[in-house]
């Protein structure tokens, strides 16, 4: 059967694990101290801040929810009521500079379409802001440079909306990946879909900034970057769209790709905006691990095969959800004068890849991938 | 739950799938008449044929074993016992041509390495018997045509042993993609691998023709092509070997590639030298199909996602394995002049395929398919 090395990686992502990934633990450990919880704006009140987001602060330790940002009116009276935000902190567009004054706002937290992340983060900024960004970052490496410059001039701290990165199976897959039990990791493939409904902001390029890949596909790349553990050097990519479907007058359906990375490992992945996928795979010489769902918000399974047999990891349940510990992660890094784990340069990365992928698909072509790719962007 | 047209599909591949592929419920329901077995003579006594297909035999209606080919006078001996082959149909590779003159010998199944795949198909056609030729058909394009030039010319028939053709399961999988019950399929997904163990006449390209794709990446090949049921347009490819590995000093350890279908379908493969694979999967606008092992041996699995809910396909046992399946196929065949289901032209579209592969990954671009690739070779 296994031995007991095995059986400790196999059995579960304990502390030895989150320490591992500077997760956790160590504030955890501080946690009977009293702590000030650093307060949020949440910028835009769509289904995702308002259903996915927001309800997490209450398991946070380290965050609380302070300011609202939206157009809508009775969106911000309505969760204002609900969240117990006084009226002082309830901002719309025309106000939003205006964050600057508030001291009850440490962090603002930007879940606007994609192509108002530069923007509203630049401006956060400005404003003496730390920002968190949903992914993807922006819709241009430029952009993240931009994102990245403001932030550094301000001497405020960048975060990108990386949830998984603070999911336990997704961590202890990287852990496995990382531990050598597997051996060499040789391939990864990862894939990530689902039916897009039309008539959303998503399926129009000047407010997403492109199609399934800028959307749902970005989880591919993420989780081929961090369970291969190095940067990409090169990637091929190729599309499918019908272009007489309404949903894809400006965006692309599926655009499927491969990247190389320098030790030799390739990871083929999948972006689709026809069907319904949510998993990832990681085989080494010796075995493999397999996670389905593999990003969800909720219900992740993982399996991992050695010496013939598969069995499902069964994780002890967090402290944290994913959520409440990407909520926490900011302030405690804050807090800690550290970088935080999904910084700028991790969205910027994406971004570049991103925009290579298209380029592949677009040129027919295999593109190389910036060897800046690894350090990061060259104003940085 | 499911209507009971999903549950008809869902249940099993019955007597309705098995007659929708054309297979054994015709032949079994006059299996209570007298039929003459037809004769096979094995070229090449390797592990493959003396392990896997020569035991199947005894599991055919249609099919026996009635001679053996080999330079080694020792496993003709062993073998022949084993199998009762007489002396006088136990032949060397220097008296192969005289199977001409044995009338007990009706198809010849040639089990060699992939490089003399070609000329002792064509040989055997020369001597008036038809051909069943394990795959890769062979190394080039151009030989599958002359194999299939040959066997025209002499009036014989011509099967490749994708032996996954005649697997339950894979049928099963076929079957579901093709009823709709899935949507229309976006999306394959196929990986298959192992670590090739040193010193073997598969990592000597004299002998294989190429790497893992010849051997191991052409099941992910034949089940993206069989899957989707159309001929792919166009391919891109990467390939990752060491070649400071002393297995990978003249053919390629992982080659991935992506291929595109003219209904828009994209099938992400993998093929590994270096790790182990083996599982498909469909998705469609309204579920997914998981098979893993897929194209195993034995032990072959089946999952059907449809409305958030993941079941397993638990299939009847087979009347027939798949390998004494694709034996008793090609007599089947010949006595009811048909074609066989793996026709020749069926190895010449893989080999098209691979060549076009190798060349994406060498030249770093995507290769249009040949027209032809749907109807066969131009001298055909």
């Amino acid at each position: 059967m296994m031995t007991a090395n095995r059986r400790t990686i196999m059995a579960g992502a304990g502390a030895g694990l989150a320490v591992a990934y500077g997760l956790g633990s160590g504030a955890r450990a501080n946690a009977a101290q009293p702590q000030r919880k650093l307060g949020y704006a949440i910028v835009g009140l769509g289904y995702y801040a308002t259903q996915q987001i927001m309800p997490q602060f209450r398991d946070c330790e380290f965050a609380r929810l302070t300011a609202l940002v939206s157009g809508t009116p009775e969106k911000l009276e309505r969760y204002g009521e609900e969240y117990g935000i006084p009226v002082t902190h309830r901002y719309s567009y025309a106000d939003y500079d205006s964050i600057r004054d508030n001291p009850d706002i440490d962090i603002v937290y930007v879940v606007l379409p994609n192509a108002m992340h530069a923007e509203y983060s630049i401006r956060a900024a400005q404003a003496g802001k730390h920002v968190m960004c949903e992914k993807p970052m922006a819709v241009s490496a430029a952009e993240c440079e931009a994102m990245i410059a403001a932030c550094r001039k301000a001497g405020t701290k960048l975060m990108i909306g990386y949830r998984s990165q603070f999911e336990p199976h997704n961590l202890h897959a990287m852990a496995l990946a990382q531990s050598g039990d597997l051996g060499p990791t040789q391939i990864i493939t990862s894939e990530h879909g689902f039916y897009a409904q039309p008539n959303q902001w998503r399926l129009e390029r000047p407010m997403s900034g492109g199609g399934s890949l800028m959307d749902i596909g970005i989880y591919s790349l993420q989780a081929a970057r961090y369970l291969a553990g190095e940067e990409p050097v090169e990637v091929t990519a190729m599309e499918s769209t019908d272009r007489s479907d309404p949903r894809f007058a400006s965006v692309e359906d599926r655009i499927d790709f491969v990247l190389r990375f320098p030790s030799g490992i390739m990871a083929s992945c999948v972006s689709s905006y026809s069907s319904n996928h949510n998993n990832f795979r990681l085989h080494g010489t010796e075995g493999w691990l397999r996670a389905e769902p593999a990003t969800a918000y909720t219900g992740h399974r993982l399996w991992v095969e050695r010496d013939g047999q598969t069995q499902e990891i069964n994780l002890p349940p967090p402290d944290k959800n994913q959520f409440a510990a990407q909520l926490d992660h900011l302030p405690q890094a804050i807090m800690a004068g550290t970088q935080p784990r999904a910084s700028g340069e991790e969205g910027w990365r994406d971004l570049s890849i991103i925009e290579a992928i298209y380029r592949s698909a677009r040129e027919g072509r295999a593109i190389r991938l910036p060897e800046t790719l690894a350090t990061g962007p060259a104003g940085a």
